[in-house]
């Protein structure tokens, strides 16, 4: 059992994926409805696949670039196999098949669940839950598999090779694993924006015209820009989704297993070390809780379900509770056994910046586990707080409503602002918190436990966006207002899980991209990263600029999108009679183009600008540096993304706070006062920043981090590089102190003189232009001694340059 | 001459406070107008002066509470002296008279410029810039006095001290030169908060209810909160920013003299020390070159002048212009021969993290302070460039303005996060070059050179709200439009000066906020900032959110203020009858006393957060930690205060942009026109942004240093220290290697053996509830063998605290 365990999680996630069939078919079998609703939601469907798959052609030309660079990367250094390659693409396809299984799903799911609220509520949510599940199911199951077999492929490749150690054999694997979920987050980054400036130009679009000009309500099948705006919830919000989560699930398991690596390296300086599990328990749990936390969400599933047509939003958001934290404590409960058997009892670990290594037991990886999921739970207690009908945030922008657009804008801005605070200090809690517990293993651990139950998280989150899509069926097709008003209530519980489900993810993104930028730092070898050092302080700066510039792009591109549409359904109105009575159909195929193009277009700047920007600083500046900007990104990042979501979220609900009434200044207003429309101002500006940028903040900081990882090798400082140097293990260090006495330094003191600074000697010579210059260097690294030597030829320029990099190293 | 130095920036402060004097009683002497336009007059100052009085007597009870926290920790620690308390007071004292000097000379020139704007436009520019002068020679003369004067006082109290080296005496000297500055930049946060809340909470309540609901036009005398808008403008541009230009002008040249102190101790190990200024060269030129600063200053105020009656703003603009050139390359050149003549023709200089310490010319510095201006310059080229009028980032606003608020807002938004991109850019550049120049030293040398004629600047800054007052006097007292005219023209190159000079403002305060950091670090002694270490990792998180929330609670308090301020002047006009017919007068009174009690009231949240959380992690967590905190601080402060000033900027501009009209999809478009309505509500956004958060930002990033510099050394990590412990100084360190060779390390590489970790051994014994330990500790810290014993009691939780701090040292 204990040699094949990694067959569990391969097992686990091919269940996964049989429950996610069986439900699709369920799903499919229902009624589609009356020919109208047919038709609706085939336009939807086609618009959304012609989406996804103008995307795929663009993004299989940054796949081939991309392999192409990697590949090249892998020839550079010993430490990355050219499998890498194959195992981005594989990541690449793997995320966007889970994108394309989701937005099928969807796209099927909504007139029949349109259909379904035609009988009961219960159905209803029955038939868009079970959409939600096949989408989650299938994000996590494929994530499990891939992960799970690609590791297991790669043990047998690499862990045969001789010459090299346990630790450095493993590094190979991981880092060839690495470019799996480079890939799957390659893919997010796109689908996340693209997907993001698609739904907002044309919700933006479709409101401005349509609500505001024409007058007319949501959804109504004489506004040219309806369909693209549906289209738009289903690549928004569930393909983007899906490739997000799908990204985050990977990268925090392969975070983990990275530093369980270290872990195992740490352990092995002792007698510790075990054979459980060939040596691999560290590694190989993350993969096991991601296992048993598909099982664990396909049990959770079976509990969503409501029984009283009557109900209202509170029953539908229990059911949805219930499920949730029945899936989250299995989870848990499997977690402790888990660890208690994967783990040796007691591990030993090195701290950074400490003398001696620690003995951590094993329970408080579960205890960190336990903070991951405490604090998720609390930011997203937190978030719900900030963005919810009726509390004090939500009721503060309502009030400032009456005053005008402006007075709304700068409640919604401070609102969003304020919500940091809580987040914030919730999130340096979890860090400090399972730091201490068990290092930054303990914080991958956190964000592991975070995440493992992305398949129940994500089909919480995708019904939403297909009940909302059902409740446009059902306006187009001018259903009976009772099949209206029971979608209603299922799009609003999925508005809140939306709102909470992006402070979980940001908050799961946040921990995972830390221990990416940890286990970034502990492969380079580099001594930390010091923002006492002028380089890596200026890329401190360089790196918090980055989340706003994407911001900026993102919700600029939002602008141009929607003014284009704006125009567009303006000109519909204008030009083709007939419109506004019904008699005419206007031309939605329009709109869905203008949306699709501007998406595709728009998402390619600050998706370059996410990935190349860390290769440059890495190879021009080096790898501390680099370390500083990807802190300066997760720390402007979270913040950004916190801020925008949050704000969102308010702006949101204080506008649909109006639907029921608000009492401002003693006075009840609805829909339609003046106050109501200061607010639909505030929710417009708030789409971009919920929808667009906010989300893609997560992105940002992963695949930042990500890229670091992989690039990690070529910027050099790893020891796997010892074999070219003469260096030998210092014996001992004798320190002779001028009163005369020795000290002979301990084996662990010794073992800890690691700033004896690099000694560099250089000798250069010149003929006519070409400087050569030999260098040698004496290191203590680590209680060894390090020789060196280098020889550069060059220009003058050149052979400078490169003995700079090579004392920096 | 060469002992004597200090005195020349004594004497040079005092010739421009005498200069401003002269000026002072120079615009008195001009004719107030008419007896309308000095009661007008008369009503702002009034109102202005009440407000800073009540602010001050808040401000007292603060000093007293913050002079006995400070007196108890300067008898914790032995190089915090209690004059460190006196130094605080008149530090918060000249700040207060400073920014009264201001208000007073701006009030009393605001009739007298429209008076003399009756006969021609160069008079009124020749009054307002009057104005302006007193305040920045004030400002710039007192900051410099005392300075100086309290440095030479120092001197003479410390530097007779036995049993301490020149280097630990003059940190004695400058750790009570730091409450000057402590103090200086406490009262410059309230006057900052406060008045930019006081002047929007006016200004917005102003606008919303009179321009927007009654239609009245600005500084129409029917508008209840007319004079408290003018109010506001003294006491938020003209108080508030002076008070925040006198706390970085010192705060510069205070963190340029700290980091010279450094320079001294590194010169100190070789025998390049000379006795050339009492070996305090580095220490004295930022004093040097800052009294010169204010020398060059007077002499570029003469060559603001027009002659042209028909003159209009670029004509106006090109006068200050070259009046601020002037002045920058009078102290430019000046600062080539002092540096030539105060420091040592090539000084030893260590940096962070390199094995040996580097020979720096002195022209290096130079080099520093020229990239220091050049970057300034440019930043503010690329402030200009995102707020003014006809370029593209405003004109896109305008563009977007057509299809409603939420797009201008969104264009807005996205135009402040854009324009992080060229200054953050070029701030890192400058950070990364000032340092590759001339280590930290060079980084404060650059902030010094930027802020050496901050009289001119703020002369420049100043000259714009009185112009903008003497706009109001006139329509309030119904002069010829003709003198509107010619005010507005001086107006409206006030709002382009107001805008450049904050992108200035930023930058400036960045660099300081940086030296501060870079002396804090240096002072604690501790082994850089390694945010690979969770703890700092988190706080770096934490300081990152804390410009959010500060942002957030003065735009909320803004917001409250301003809501306020509405339902009174809806109150006047429903309830006082004649107002609108121009036959009753509204209570100005009431508005000016809302801004006031909201402005005093909502100030003290911000400001204690401000300052008591550096306080409390820095205890609690410890000095790296705190340096982690300080960085995040700097970072997020940085971004959201150009985000901010600059998105208001140009929402500002964007809606000027209509008064002379614009072609919108091949349409004029005018004031009172629907773009035109949008843009005003984004412009109502802007101004808590620009006026309120975003200047504050400054204070905060500088405060938040300077209270770490402060309490440095109660965080210990000192060398003064050093006389408790049996140190030693290492003679040799020899290696061993396992293959039998013994390599004997040079000095140079002994001397850098910094990091064998502190090896601690303690014994307990335990006593019924109280615990002992004996701890004793061995470290080698630059080459010196450093051997600690401490005895620990108290309760076992006690003790395992102690001994943790212990080991963290």
């Amino acid at each position: 059992m204990e040699s094949n365990v990694i067959f569990l999680p391969i097992a686990l996630s091919v269940l996964g994926l049989l429950f996610m069939l069986y439900k699709m078919s369920w799903v499919k079998k229902q009624s589609p409805g009356s020919d109208r609703m047919q038709f609706i939601s085939k336009s939807v469907k086609e618009g959304a696949l012609a989406f996804l798959h103008a995307e795929y052609r663009l993004l299989a030309i940054f796949v081939v670039i991309a392999s192409a660079a990697l590949f090249y990367v892998s020839t550079l250094v010993d430490l990355t196999s050219w499998m890498i390659v194959p195992a981005f693409i594989i990541g690449a396809f793997f995320s966007g098949l889970a994108g394309n299984i989701g937005m099928r799903i969807a796209t099927d799911a909504n007139a029949r669940t349109a259909e379904a609220a035609k009988t009961s509520l219960p159905n209803a949510l029955k038939v868009s839950f079970g959409g939600g599940t096949v989408m989650g199911l299938g994000v996590a199951g494929l994530a499990v598999l891939g992960l799970s077999l690609l590791f297991l492929f790669f043990l047998g490749q690499f862990m045969g090779m001789e010459n090299y150690d346990f630790y450095t054999k493993m590094t190979i694997v991981l880092e060839a694993l690495a470019g799996f979920s480079l890939g799957a987050e390659s893919i997010a980054l796109f689908a996340r924006v693209g997907g993001g400036i698609y739904t907002k130009a044309a919700d933006v679009g479709a409101d401005l015209v349509g609500k505001v000009e024409a007058g007319i309500p949501e959804d109504d099948p004489r506004n040219p820009a309806t369909i693209a705006d549906n289209v738009g919830d289903n690549v928004g919000d569930v393909a983007g989704m899906g490739a997000d989560l799908f990204g985050s699930y990977v990268a925090t398991v392969l975070a983990a297993m990275v530093l369980g690596n270290y872990v195992i390296r740490d352990m092995s300086e002792t007698v510790q070390h075990t054979d459980l599990f060939n040596n691999m328990g560290p590694i190989l749990l993350p993969l096991v809780i991601a296992g048993v936390g598909v099982l664990a969400s396909i049990l959770g599933t079976f509990l969503v379900r409501i029984k009283d047509n009557t109900a209202k939003e509170p029953q539908v958001q229990k059911a949805l509770d219930i499920g949730n934290w029945a899936s989250i404590i299995l989870t848990l409960i499997a977690s402790y056994f888990l660890i208690d058997w994967m783990l040796p009892e007691t591990m030993q670990m090195r701290f950074f910046g400490e003398a001696s290594a620690k003995m951590i037991p094993s329970m408080n990886v579960f205890y960190a586990a336990c903070i991951g999921l405490a604090v998720g739970a609390l930011i997203s207690f937190v978030t719900a707080y900030y963005t919810s009908l009726g509390k004090k945030p939500v009721m503060d922008i309502v009030q400032n409503s009456s005053t005008g657009a402006a007075t709304n804008i700068i409640a919604g801005l401070a609102v969003g602002m304020k919500s940091t605070f809580a987040s914030v200090l919730l999130f340096a809690a979890a860090i400090y918190g399972s730091y201490e517990l068990a290092g930054f293993y303990g914080v991958a651990l956190a964000a592991s436990a975070m995440m493992a139950t992305t398949g129940m998280q994500l089909a919480i989150d995708a019904f939403g966006p297909i009940a909302d899509n059902a409740g446009g069926v059902a306006e187009m097709s001018n259903l009976d207002p009772e099949v209206r008003e029971r979608t209603d209530i299922l799009d609003s519980v999925g508005n809140t899980t939306a709102a909470v489900g992006k402070g979980f993810a940001i908050a799961s993104a946040a921990l995972t991209a830390l221990a990416l930028f940890a286990a970034y730092v502990t492969f380079t070898g580099i001594d930390g990263i010091n923002i006492f050092k002028a380089d890596v302080l200026s890329m401190l700066f360089v790196g918090g600029m980055i989340p706003v510039i994407f911001s900026a792009l993102a919700m600029q591109s939002v602008g141009k999108a929607a003014m284009e549409m704006v125009q567009e359904v303006r000109r519909q109105f204008r030009e083709i009679p007939g419109i506004m009575e019904g008699t005419a159909t206007p031309e939605y195929a329009k709109c869905v183009a203008i949306s699709t193009n501007a998406a595709l277009k728009e998402m390619i700047l600050p998706g370059l600008i996410t990935i190349i920007t860390p290769i440059l600083i890495g190879l021009i500046f080096g790898a501390e540096p680099l370390g500083g900007y990807m802190a300066g990104v997760c720390v402007s990042g979270v913040m950004w993304a916190i801020f925008q979501n949050n704000a969102g979220g308010a702006w949101d609900n204080a506008k649909k706070s109006f639907e029921a009434g608000v009492m401002i200044n003693g006075k009840m207003e609805y829909k339609g006062s003046d106050a109501h429309k200061a607010a639909v101002t505030g929710d417009t500006v708030g789409d971009p920043f919920k929808d667009t940028s906010g989300p893609s903040m997560n992105i940002l900081i992963k695949l930042t981090c990500l890229v670091g990882l992989v690039i990690a090798p070529v910027l050099g400082g790893h020891t796997a590089d010892d074999s070219e140097l003469g260096n030998t293990t210092v014996k001992e260090v004798m320190v002779v102190s001028e009163d005369g006495t020795t000290t002979t330094l301990t084996d662990e003191q010794a073992a800890n003189v690691t700033a004896i600074n690099k000694q560099v000697t250089i000798e250069y010579s010149s003929n006519d232009d070409v400087t050569t210059a030999k260098v040698s260097s004496l290191t203590i690294v680590n209680g060894e001694e390090v020789k060196e030597e280098k020889t550069f030829t060059g220009t003058e320029e050149e052979v400078k340059r490169q003995i700079e990099a090579f004392k920096a190293q």
